[in-house]
C-alpha cells in the first residue's frame, strides 16, 4: 500500500518534504496540496503527476483520497489543521513546533486523547539522527554510567536577516535540543535558566546572540546548550553526555581530510539541511512505514506539548533573569508507552 | 513512472537489492524474480506485493510488465543474463563483476555497441560513496594539485570460512580500487604488479593474506592497495591522494566518541553493508532514476571490461612475481563521454 | 651561572620539582632543603650532591649559599615563606596556592610592593601548557575574532580519598582554570556562580561532584568549567573559546591511534603529571631562567592574589546558591606590565 | 658530575646541539668546539661560559678535559673523529649517517669491537619520539598480534634548493625510517626495493620526487616508505603498523582545533625541528646520563652500520629497478644486547 498524503503549506519546507516522498522515499504518494498562496499550490500540484490544488486545508483533509496529512504550514496554523486532522480520523505529521504556546499544544493533546488513538507525530527529526542515536545506544547499554550533565553547542552561521529575536533562540532553536533531553534521558525538564554572555556584534539589536540555555531533568542532569545564531563559520552542533564512568559526544563529521598549506582540515557543515538531511529522510519515512502499518510512531502531541512547556519557562527565565520551573501536568496513561 | 523491475538471482544480495527498490527508493517496483533455486524465488515473489516467479532469466526477461533488469545472479552467469537483456533492449543493472574474464566482459561491450545504445550499469558501488565523493572534488578543484600517488587499504574483519583464495582478494577485492582508481583519476591503469608481505596465520593455506596490490596509471600514478581479508578488528576502507600540493583522505567514520577507562574511542564499521550502505541506495536510486528517464549512467560496461582486464593482469603480476602491463584496446568513441 | 636553589617542603611536589632541577633542566642545582619532616629533609639533601638539610624554612633563606627559594609546602605555610624570601630580597617560586586566602595574598603583594622589586613567581604552570598557548595564539592573532565564550572541563580520574571538599573543588582544581581565564583574555573576572548538577556516586559524602562553575570576565566572557573530580576514565583537560568568527579548542593527545576489536582509540592521560609534564617542566625552567638574569616573569603575586579573590567569590556562590560579584582592588601600577 | 663535553662542527646542528646541553638538558657542559671554518668556531666559543676553540677535531679530543665527544660535522669526516674518539676511549655522539658507506660504517664497528666496550652513540633521534614509542609498546604487549606490514609517509615541505638529488631521498631521508623498522621489530632488513610514481614538477631536474621505498625485514614484514621531499604543505611523518589483530598509527600533531570559514583544521609542523624537537632533547640527555653513568645506550655503531647497508641496498634497487637484498654479516655477540 503507498501513503496518498496531503501537504498543507508548500513553502520551502514543505516542498522539500514532497521531494522526498517523492523522489527519495518508498512507500508515499503526494496526491493534494493547498497553501494560503494558491497560486503557488497550483505550482506545486502541477509539478506532480496527480496532485489536486486545494484552496484550504479544510478541502485537502476532506478528500476521502488522502490517507494522511503533512502540515506544513506556519506555526500559528499548526492547531487549526492538527485538530481538523484528528478530528477527521487521519494520521498527521506536523513540523515542529507542533503549536506556538503550550495552551495551544494542550488542545491538541487533549484531542487526541478524545478520538481515542494516537494520530499525531512531531517533526523532532534530531531523534532520527545517527549521531544522537549512538549517544542514546551508549547511554541505554551502561557504557557511561549514570549521567549527571550534558553539554551542547547550537551553532547557525547566521540569523535570518530580519525578525529574528532573541526569544526565537530558543522557540525555533533550542528548542530541538530541549525536545533531544527529554528523549535522551527518558525523562521530563523540570528547572531552566538562560545566561546572556557578551554579544556577538554581528546580527541585529533585537538579538541577544550567543545564549546559555540551561536545562534541568528531574533526575538532576544539568543539561548546559550554547546557542548561537550568528556563529559564521557554519553549522555545528555538539553534543556531550558525562556519566559516572565515562562520557559520550558526537563526532565531528567525516567526509574527506585535507592537507594543505600547513593544516590539516576538514568540512564543517553548511547548513541543517547538509547535517540533518538523512535525519529528515529517516523521520519522514518512518512515518509513512507507521501510516502504512496503521500505527503511530516518532515524537508525540505529548512531546510537542512538553517542549513547548519548557520552551515557554526558558522565556520566562529570559525576561526574569531567573531560574524559572517547568509547568507540567502528569503525563497521561494515553502517552505512556512510545509507540 | 515507476520502473517496474525484474530481479535474477534472489540470494543474499539479490534480496537486498529487493529489499531496496521496495522499501527504501522511490520510484522502482519489483514485479517479477527468478533463481536457479525455483523455490526460493517462489518465497521471495511471495513475499511481494505483486511478482511473478520465472523458472529462467530468459522468461523474466521476455516479460512484457519487466520494464528493466537486475542481475545479481552469480558472476558465471551474469554474461548470459546481460547479453539477453541488451537484445531485448531493456536496461539492465549488473552486480560487479560484469562477467569473470575480459573476453567475456568485451562480448557485453560489443553487443551493446550493436545496439547502439547503453544499457548496461555495473554495481560499483563505491563510486556513489560521500567520502569518494569528497575526494574527487578536492582532486578535480585542484586542491591538492596534480596526483602522485595514493594509498589504499581494503581490510575485511574475515574472509568466508571456505573457498576464498588469494586468487579472489584480486577479483572480488581490489577490483573494487580498481575501478575508483579510473574514475577518481580519469584514466586507465597500464600496468600492475602484487607483494606479498608476511602472511596472517589467520584463514586457510590458499589463502595468502594480507596482499599490496599496486596499480599505475596512464600518467604515472601509483596506487598501493593493501588488501586484508582477515584483518579481524573490522571493516577498514582507506584511500589517500597524494597531490603536489597537498593530499586528501577519507576521514574516520563518525558516530559518536566514547571516553571509558582511559580511553577515547570510536567505532569501526563491522562489515561492508554498514560501512556501504548509503552508497549502495544511492547507486541504485540513480540507475531507476535513469532508467525512468530513458537515460543510463555510473559505471558502464566498458568500466566493467576495464576492471577485468586490469584484475586479470594483477592475477598474472600474482602468478610470475613481475610487473605486468595491463592489456586493453582503445576506449570507443562510444563509451567516450560519461553519462 | 647556575642558580643554587633552596627547596621548601620535600613532600610529593617538592620532590618533582627537585627532580626536574637535577635531572632534567638547565642551569640550576638544589643546595639546600627543609621540610616540617626533618628526617624526610635529611634523606631528600643525602640524595643530593651537595645540598644542606636545614630545620626551618628562615634558615635556608638566610644561607647566603641559596640563591632563590621554592616553595613547595602545604598552602598554609606559604605565606610565611614567601614573606621571608622578599624580605631576604631573594626571588621565590611559589606552588600554587599563593597563600590560601585572599587576604594573605594581599599581604604578599604588599610587601613585594613595598620591596620595590617583583621577587614571587606563582605556580600556575598551565600558562606553560602547548595547548594553551596555541590557543591564546590563535585569540591574538584574531583568528576567530572578539572572544565571547569559553566552555572548559577539568577532569581527574578521582579524589583523594579522605577530606577532598567541594569547596577544594574550587580551591584546588578550578582555580587553574581561574587563572588562565584571566591570562587567556588579559581581563579580570568580576563576577562568578556555581550550579550544582546530578551528584556522582562515587567520593565521598562531603563531596557535590561534579559542579559547573561560572566565570564572567570585565567585557562579559562567560567561561563555564565543569569540574568533576571522580571522572573515573582518565584526567581530561578540555577547553575551547568561541568568538565572533569561529572557535579554538585544546586538541585531543596525540600519541598513538589503536584499531583493535571494532574500536579505533587513542589514550586519554592517566593523570595530571603526565597531561601536564612539559608545562611543569617549562615553567620552573622559565624561573632558572629569570632568575640567572635578575629578571622575574611568569604568574606574578597579583596573580596569585586575583586568583584567590575569585575563588573566594566561588565559595560565596556555592554557599549561597547565587551569582557573585568578586572583590578586587584596582591592579597596581606595579604590576601594570607582563614580565 | 656534570659531563665535559666537546662538539666537532659547528654548523646549524652542532649550534642547535651546543644550546640544548647549554640552556635545555641537564648534566652536562661545553668545554670545547672545532670547526673546518676555524672562525665560526672561535664566534660559538666566545659565546659559551668557558669552552676552548680547537684547531682541529683530534686536539679536541686530546684535551683531558674534554670527557666526551659530540661529532656534527659534515658525513665524510665523521669516520676520523669518531675513530679517534674511540682510540682515546671517550664516549662518542655522532649524527647520523655514522659515515657514509657501509664500509666506513663497519671500520667503526670493528675499532669498537677492538676497544673491548661500547663507546659509540648514533643520533637517530626518532627512537626517542613519543609517537614512535607508544607503536613500540603497543606492538611489544601484543595488542596487534604478530606485525605484518608497516606503511610510513615521510614529507619534507621542501628539499633544500640545490645539490639534493634522488639518492640522497635515501640517504638523508628513508634512513631514519630504515632504522625505525629495524627497532621497532628487533630484525633486520634482508631486501629492499624502490619504485618511481609519477614526478613532482617542484624541485631539481637531480630529482625524482617522490619515491616508494619498500623494505621487508627477516620475517617477511613489507614497510613500504613514500618519501615525499617536495611535499609542499608541510613536514608530516606518518606511520602504521598492521598486525594480525590490529594497527598502531601515529597520532597527528596535537595542539589547538580551529574552527574559522566551514573548516575545522590543526597545524601540520613546519618542519623536522619542530616535529622532533622534543626527540632531540630526549636523545641527548639519554647520552649524558649514559656517559655520567659509564654506560652507553641508544643506537649502536651496528645500528649504524645495518643502516648503512641497507641503504645500499636501496641505492642499488634504485639504478636496476630490482629487489635487492641487503649484504650484512651476521650481528656479532657484542652488539648482541641492547644497553
Amino acid at each position: 500500500m503507498r501513503v496518498r498524503v496531503g501537504v498543507i503549506g508548500t513553502g520551502m519546507i514543505g516542498q522539500d518534504h514532497i521531494r522526498r516522498i517523492t523522489q527519495v522515499l518508498s512507500g508515499g504518494t503526494v496526491v493534494a496540496v493547498t497553501d494560503l498562496d494558491a497560486a503557488r499550490a497550483g505550482r506545486v500540484a502541477a509539478g506532480l503527476p496527480a496532485a489536486t490544488a486545494y484552496p484550504a486545508g479544510r478541502d485537502l483533509i476532506a478528500d476521502g483520497g488522502v490517507d494522511a496529512v503533512l502540515v506544513a504550514s506556519w506555526g500559528a496554523a499548526h492547531e487549526e489543521h492538527v485538530l481538523a486532522a484528528i478530528s477527521a480520523g487521519k494520521p498527521v505529521f506536523c513540523e515542529k513546533p507542533l503549536a506556538p504556546t503550550g495552551e495551544a499544544c494542550l488542545r491538541i493533546v487533549e484531542a487526541e486523547m478524545a478520538a481515542g488513538r494516537r494520530l499525531v507525530q512531531v517533526g523532532f527529526m534530531r531523534r532520527y539522527d545517527a549521531g544522537y542515536h549512538a549517544l542514546k545506544s551508549a547511554l541505554e547499554a551502561g557504557e557511561i554510567g549514570t549521567p549527571l550533565l550534558m553539554h551542547c553547542a547550537h551553532r547557525n552561521p547566521s540569523a535570518p536577516p530580519y525578525g529574528f529575536t532573541t526569544e526565537m533562540m530558543v522557540t525555533d532553536s533550542a528548542v530541538h535540543e530541549i525536545d533531544l533531553v527529554r528523549w535522551l534521558f527518558g525523562e521530563d525538564i523540570v528547572a531552566t535558566n538562560v545566561l546572556k554572555p557578551r554579544r556577538s556584534s554581528k546580527g541585529s539589536v533585537e538579538l541577544h546572540d550567543p545564549l546559555i540555555v540551561l536545562l534541568e531533568t528531574a533526575s538532576g542532569v544539568l543539561v548546559d546548550v550554547e546557542v548561537f545564531v550568528n556563529a559564521t563559520y557554519g553549522y555545528d552542533i555538539r553534543g556531550e553526555i558525562v556519566g559516572e564512568r565515562g562520557t559520550v559526544a558526537l563526532a565531528e563529521a567525516g567526509g574527506a581530510v585535507l592537507k594543505q598549506e600547513g593544516r590539516r582540515s576538514g568540512r564543517v557543515p553548511a547548513d541543517w539541511r547538509e547535517r540533518f538531511s538523512r535525519a529528515y529522510d529517516a523521520e519522514l519515512q518512518d512515518w509513512l512505514k507507521a501510516v502504512a502499518a496503521g500505527s503511530c510512531s516518532g515524537p508525540s502531541a505529548w512531546d510537542g506539548y512538553a517542549a513547548a512547556a519548557a520552551a515557554e519557562s526558558c522565556l520566562e527565565a529570559l525576561r526574569t533573569g531567573r531560574r524559572t520551573a517547568v509547568s507540567l501536568p502528569e503525563r497521561p496513561a494515553f502517552y505512556a508507552t512510545e509507540q
